[in-house]
Parts: C-alpha cells; structure tokens; sequence
C-alpha cells in the first residue's frame, strides 16, 4: 500500500570539517521519502520553489514518488544551512531562509486523501494538523518533529498528538516534552498525550520502541565513516512507514521489523552527503544490512 | 572454575539528588567479585584498612569469596565521596582518601597464582601488571581502567595491555586513548596495543565487544529506576567473567552471552546504593532478566 509523506523539501547547505557541499536536496519530506521508496510506493506534499533544480525532480521521479502533491510556487526553495563538528553529533545552524516555505499551506489531492499510511515528517505541527484534517479515515499515522516546535509550537505539538498512532522524537526532545530523564519514564507520559506508539530516537545508540506489547530496543547500524548524519532521523521514520505500509496486515505484528529497517535506511543516509548515498542503494543492500544487523545483536 | 579478581576495596560516600548514603561497601574489586559470585567461586585481591567494618566482612563471605588474598592493614580503608546529577549520567567526585592503598602491594597466596580467570578490576595498572607477573599461565585475562590513569600513568596501560586478552573501558575513556570518535575505530586501534577483545562501555545505551569473530552490540536492560549507578562497570566486567569461568571452554563461543550477563548484572547493581540491592539478588533472578533482554531486543 501507499504512504502519504508530508514535510519540508529543502536545499540543504551542509559543512563539515572535511568539506561544504551547497545546495543538496534535502527536507524531512525528502529523505522520509526516499527511504520508503524502497519498500512501497510514495506519495510526497510538500512545496518548492521555482528555483528549484530540475535534477531533485528527476530524482525523486527515479525513485517514484507520486509528485501530485507538490507544489512549486513563484519564488525560493526552503534553504537551510548547517555545520557539524568534528564528532559529527554536535550540529549547528547557520542559515535559515524559509522561502516558499513561509506561506506553506499542504492541499491534498483527491486521490492523496485516501492514503492508508500518513507520514507527518518534521514540519510545522499546525501544518501537520491541517494534513490530517483532509485525509479520510488512515489506518496508521506517525508524527516527527523537532525541538523548535516543541518551543514555539507545544499546544499545536499537544493537540496533533491526540490524532496519531506514533510519535516520533529523540532522546532531548522526550526529555524536553515529559522533562523525565528516564526514556522509559518518558516514553509513558508521551503515551498518556495519546499515541500508541512512541519512538525514541537514539542516534548511533539507535531507538527504543514503546508500544502495547512492550518496548523493544533496536540497535543502529554500527558504521566505519558517517559523512553525514543530515537526515537520518527522516530517514529512520522513513524506512519504517515504507515497510510497514508494504507489508500491510496489523502494525503490531511488523513494527519491531519495521524500526530495524528503518534504522538501515538511516545508516545508509549517513555514509554521504544529502541523498548521494541512499539514492545508490537497492533494496537488496538494505536486505543484506538488516542481516547483518542481526548477526550483530545475536548471542 | 574459579576467577582471581584484584581492584580496589573502600568505603564509599555517595550523594545523590534524594539522598545521602555514608560508607558503604564499595571498590571496583567489591562490586565485580560480588557480580561474579552468582556464577563461580571468587578469590578476592585487595586491601582494607582496620576500620574495616565486619559487616562487610561478612557480605563478603556470605557471597562465597576467598578473603586469603585480602590484606588488612593498620590504618584507613580507602574512602571516596561522590555526588551524582539529577540526571544519573554527571557524577563528580567530592574527596578520595587513600589510606592503606597508598602503600597497597598484591602479593598472591600460593593458591591465587594458578587461577585461570583474572580480573583485573579498576586499580593502577601497575599493581594489575604485579599481579600478572605472580601468575602462572592464566587461561583468560581481562583488565579495566579508568580515566585517571590514562592521565596518570599511560606508560603503564600501555605496557599492561600488551599482556592482557580483553580490555574494559568506557566511550569516553576509548576516544582518550586512542583520538578517535568512532567506535569500531577505536576498538581497532586498542586491538593494534595487545587485546584480542575489546569491550567499550556505554552507559546505558549497552556495550560494544570487538573481537576475532567481530563486533557484538549488547543492549543494556532498561532501568524503571537507577538509584546509584556507581560500580555498574565493575559489575559488568565482574559478572562478564564470572559467567565465563563458570562455563569454561572456548571464551570465543561464550563471550557474547557473558556479556549479556554482564549487563543483567550492572543492571540490578544501580538498583541500589552500593552494593544493597545486588547482594539480594538471586541467580534466578538474573536468569528471568537475561530471558526478558532477550525478548526486548528480538525482532
């Protein structure tokens, strides 16, 4: 079955301490939609500019994705600009220019509102509403966000997390939300808000999964270089959603497979810039990472 | 078969946001021999002053652990004070006394020098090469460090972990001594310096094992409660061994299920202050935990 994504399309201008790489195709909705890409067919809303490359058409094209639901308006691209450390986990901003982006409002297609799996990748938590609003009856829907929301948005952030089924964040954003160090602590109060499901992103620690039947810890990829972790997160809630939406049958019984999945996409995201990495794989790649991921963790 | 096990033996301070707990039974060798003891019979290496209190004498022995090579000495049992942050992570030392360690010098009974599992727990790494030099040809040796004397005395980690099979340390403490940030770089260069395996702490985000067979992710048993995480590695590392040596035969085939045990252990230790909550532990206990890791990390 499809998945519906919605989140920011960006240029993404990313500097590390080994290289500046201006431009690349980047975005929540971006990476979140790519990663399903290998798994089910992808339906993308989101919004870009008329300066916008026609090479991050064609690519997303390469990979699928249904593209009714972007808009390209008079104007520019979201741009977002960013420097890592040289422990590539310690990140800052240095540019934001919003761009089209500013007066943003999601319209669905009629053929989009159907959709059975909703990804309300990392965007404005109002925006995100305003996509559940149009859509009829999904069966499964998750919500990501960031630390900014959870600043200047909580009430929007609160009022969406009565609407989904998972909500996903990392570790300081749980902290930030419940103000429990403990995850699991965290993770309880979050499902007091509402979803069913929440995801505690971890990094290279990867991410802790608490549901009805319990949690469960799935591990990241241990990788020899990461280039770039630029969407990763998107990249994790990503490859879960395409899995899930792919295998269809009851969430529970798959979402345990789904994470590990998820969390070799987002690998793969790290070992390049942007989308340069993730846009060479093929779905046997990521089959023959989640192998070895369980040869890993098996005792 | 039986496991040698020489570090420090003190009384410990600790102070956290909630409480304040005076003197307790501590020591890197106390919390491993403790951890170990739940598998196989444990010879004690160390040192208390004769302020010692009886009690812990008798904690001792209620645990099965050979007291022959522990030394008692006129004068102070080392002492060290220190307080945590609300967060259980942030802890900072507050007073260290050394009393009889100053002078501290191993010397093996007969009986000790053919142990054929060693544990070198926390403590100089050159009273942990002292005792190696007393032994005669142990199966499997493994030494723990701390920061401290990766400050202090690298000359001498360095010259111990030419001799030792397996070398414990934590994340930070593995970019100390090795200048990397990644992990799997990290384990490779410590291989380069001697051990055969290498196991980085984590926290609890779990422990990397590196070694001939390749690199083994444990996960860390999720805590609803860390009271004291003091001596968690000490009894990791300890019940790593213990498990080891009760089970004999190739540690190659062993050492990823010891590692588990390891984990289970240090798990039940931060339950406690000190040493209070392990030492009301049962083997069944840790059995029920090891199986409950297992289903939270099977997808």
């Amino acid at each position: 079955m499809s998945v519906l994504i919605i989140g920011s399309t960006a240029l993404d201008s990313i500097r590390t301490p080994h290289s500046e790489n201006p431009r690349l195709l980047g975005g929540s909705a971006s990476h979140a939609a790519v990663a399903a890409s290998f798994f089910t067919p992808v339906r993308l809303v989101g919004v870009v500019g008329d300066d916008f490359p026609k090479r991050y058409m064609n690519l997303y094209q390469r990979h699928g994705i249904d593209l009714a639901g972007l808009q390209i308006l008079p104007g520019k691209t979201f741009h977002w600009s960013g420097e890592y450390e040289l422990n590539m986990d310690n990140r800052r901003t240095l540019l934001t220019e919003l761009g089209v982006f500013e007066t943003f409002t999601p319209t669905l297609p009629k053929t989009h509102q159907s959709s059975p799996y909703v990804l309300l990748a990392n965007i404005a938590p109002s925006l995100q509403s305003h996509v559940l609003d149009q859509m009829r009856r999904p069966k499964f829907v998750v919500a990501d966000t960031m630390d900014l929301w959870l600043n200047i948005a909580l009430h929007d952030v609160l009022a969406l997390l009565k609407r989904v089924d998972a909500f996903v964040l990392n570790e300081s954003e749980a902290h930030q939300l419940t103000e429990r160090y403990n995850m699991l602590h965290a993770a309880r109060e979050i499902h007091k808000l509402g979803p069913r499901y929440v995801i505690i992103k971890k990094g290279h620690n990867g991410a802790m999964l608490s549901g009805p039947s319990g949690v469960f810890l799935a591990p990241a990829y241990p990788l020899d270089c990461v280039v770039d972790p630029t969407g990763a997160g998107d990249s994790f809630v990503g490859g879960m959603m395409g899995y899930l939406a792919a295998t269809g049958g009851p969430v529970e019984k798959k979402i345990r497979r789904a994470t590990i999945y998820g969390s070799v996409v987002a690998s793969f995201c790290c070992e390049g810039f942007g989308l340069t990495r993730i846009t060479r794989v093929k779905r046997r790649d990521i089959d023959r990472r989640v192998r070895e991921l369980e040869r890993l963790v098996r005792w």
